[in-house]
């Protein structure tokens, strides 16, 4: 599959691939050319796929093994908003001819770390080449209890928006990447770059969301944006409170008054966070999970009936309800009507 | 996720690939970020992910509807050498920003034909930039009786070894593409240019041979390399007449008496067409079931226990039972004692 410095594609998956599946009999040690699985009984499988791919989602610099656990995390992260236990994956990965089996070696270290974190499994995969850039596309597998997975479209009038853990971090770490934020302090400057680097899919919580959320959705486009998405499929509008969500003590030390920098966090994405709505008599018990899974769960808004003129959209308010509008310099007062919130 | 001549990536989701979504109750309409399945009563899921490259699996200027329909049938190539039914598909589609909307409309085109001929339907993918060629990677998932998949590593001493269709074409036909038999009579370059563009996935055969064949797999490295892997994991040695193996009138006619077509042909690989064992009891069974589907059924050698000193191998014999050894002119025979057979 490449070029003289690696062993052919065979000796590379038993090398660094077969060991990865040795504990989930049905990937057969990636030894034949498909994998077999069943949902538990009472649950479906639930499978997603998202692709990565370096000088568009990853720095063409950046480590092997994270690549590797970005790649896997990014698609956890979507089964663990849908409610989803995973269980397996497979990967293709699509390489350069610069790429040696070092790198090889340091990506499978980075999956098999994720395994061991995760609780899941190589299944099958393959190697391909390319005249391009690194491409890594995941596709994963988990289950959930039939007819249960939390969808995008269910939420309903008076419902709760709540997201998990802290926005922005991310995005104000590509900023950090790409030298936009100069004399930040290093411990917020690596903290936020990390955040970019590594995602922290919510996997253990997601699936106690079964009952408990009526929609939900991964952060990964932004939160505004993805708040969109869930409430153009709910068919409602968001009202969210910008002084309601959450950032981290790096984010809001990042961010002070500077309303771009709060456009960033608002809206760069990669959070990978669970953005969900609840009916208001479920907060109890958002809050008792909040605390047994040690994940901090933020209320930041509402949905509402959309308007009749103005279908579905998203508003976000300052700390006196007025209305924000985003410009080219950031989350701004809208100085005439009820504004639209611009697109990210 | 691209340049300007194109919508964005929702747009052109709700616009192109949420159609073929419409009959999969559980692929949602792609408007949610995950799709569930489960198999039917008494089977578990086969899945399987195989990715095409610009440049190295295809011609970076072949039509995107071919692009489309290779890169899901590779895919459905696999689940059919395992017995399974095929049901649903992901796509990730990595694209450089030079391609238009017609592109991506005519790739959508080519799903949709296959959709309707193999009874498959798009249940998930993502749409990616790229600086590089054109990637495409399918997650393809079938269905199988619990336990029952075809796999490689079944084969018995003394079992037949069948393999379906014809073999070479598709190498035969990338050969035409490249200039490379100059000479060859139109019909006969149209026909081997389109087995390799198009392959032609046995998916109606596969699954009735659940119960007839010992071992399986698809013909996509090469008649002999498929073979030694299927050796491989039975830990037997495959022996196959030269003479046997099916070849199409078109490619009789371009390989005559070339020894170094006739290797293009019997390791050129692309030709998804399934190789398996068998029994000798099953021969009528065989015959009948290649009748029923009319398609063609060829017996081209035999497994055997592998010498203890060798260990298993692929020993491939002319008419006259002779060795014969793949070197640069061709398969020739081999003047000494009993070859190897060499790699392709």
């Amino acid at each position: 599959m490449s070029g003289p410095p690696l062993p052919n594609e065979f000796e590379l998956i038993a090398r660094y691939f077969a060991p990865l599946s040795s504990a989930f009999a049905g990937a057969y040690g990636l030894l034949d050319d498909a994998a077999v699985l069943s949902p538990s009984p009472g649950n479906e499988l639930v499978v997603k796929t998202d692709a990565i791919v370096a000088e568009v989602d990853f720095p063409p610099d950046m480590r092997a093994d994270l690549i590797a656990r970005k790649a896997l995390r990014v698609n956890l992260s979507d089964l663990a908003a849908k409610g989803a236990h995973p269980r397996a994956y497979l990967v293709d990965l699509v390489l350069p001819k610069s790429v040696d089996e070092a790198w090889i070696a340091d990506f499978a270290t980075g999956l098999e770390r994720d395994q061991a974190a995760y609780g899941v499994h190589l299944i099958g995969g393959d190697l391909s080449s390319t005249s391009g850039p690194v491409t890594v596309a995941v596709c994963a597998l988990g289950e959930a209890p039939v007819g249960r997975i939390i969808r995008r479209g269910g939420a309903q009038p008076g419902d709760v928006i709540f997201v998990t853990g802290t926005i922005g971090d991310a995005a104000l770490g590509l900023s950090v990447i790409r030298g936009e934020l100069p004399g930040i302090d290093e411990p917020c400057a690596a903290f936020l770059k990390d955040r970019y680097e590594l995602p922290r899919p919510r996997v253990g919580l997601g699936p106690k969301l079964i009952g408990l959320a009526t929609a939900g959705i991964d952060v990964s486009d932004g939160l505004i944006a993805d708040l969109r998405h869930l409430c153009a499929v709910s068919r409602l509008s968001g009202i969210i409170r910008a002084s309601s969500v959450p950032l981290s003590i790096a984010a809001r030390s990042v961010v002070g008054g500077d309303t771009r920098r709060l456009a960033t966090a608002l809206t760069g994405g990669d959070d990978y966070e669970i953005l969900f709505t609840a009916p208001e008599a479920k907060a109890n018990q958002i809050r008792e999970l909040s605390q047994s899974c040690d994940v901090r769960i933020t209320a930041v808004g509402r949905v509402v009936e959309p308007s009749a003129a103005e279908g579905s959209r998203v508003i976000v308010l300052d700390e006196h309800e007025r209305p924000l509008v985003l410009a080219a310099e950031g989350w701004i007062h809208f100085g005439r009507e009820m504004p639209s919130t611009g697109s990210a």
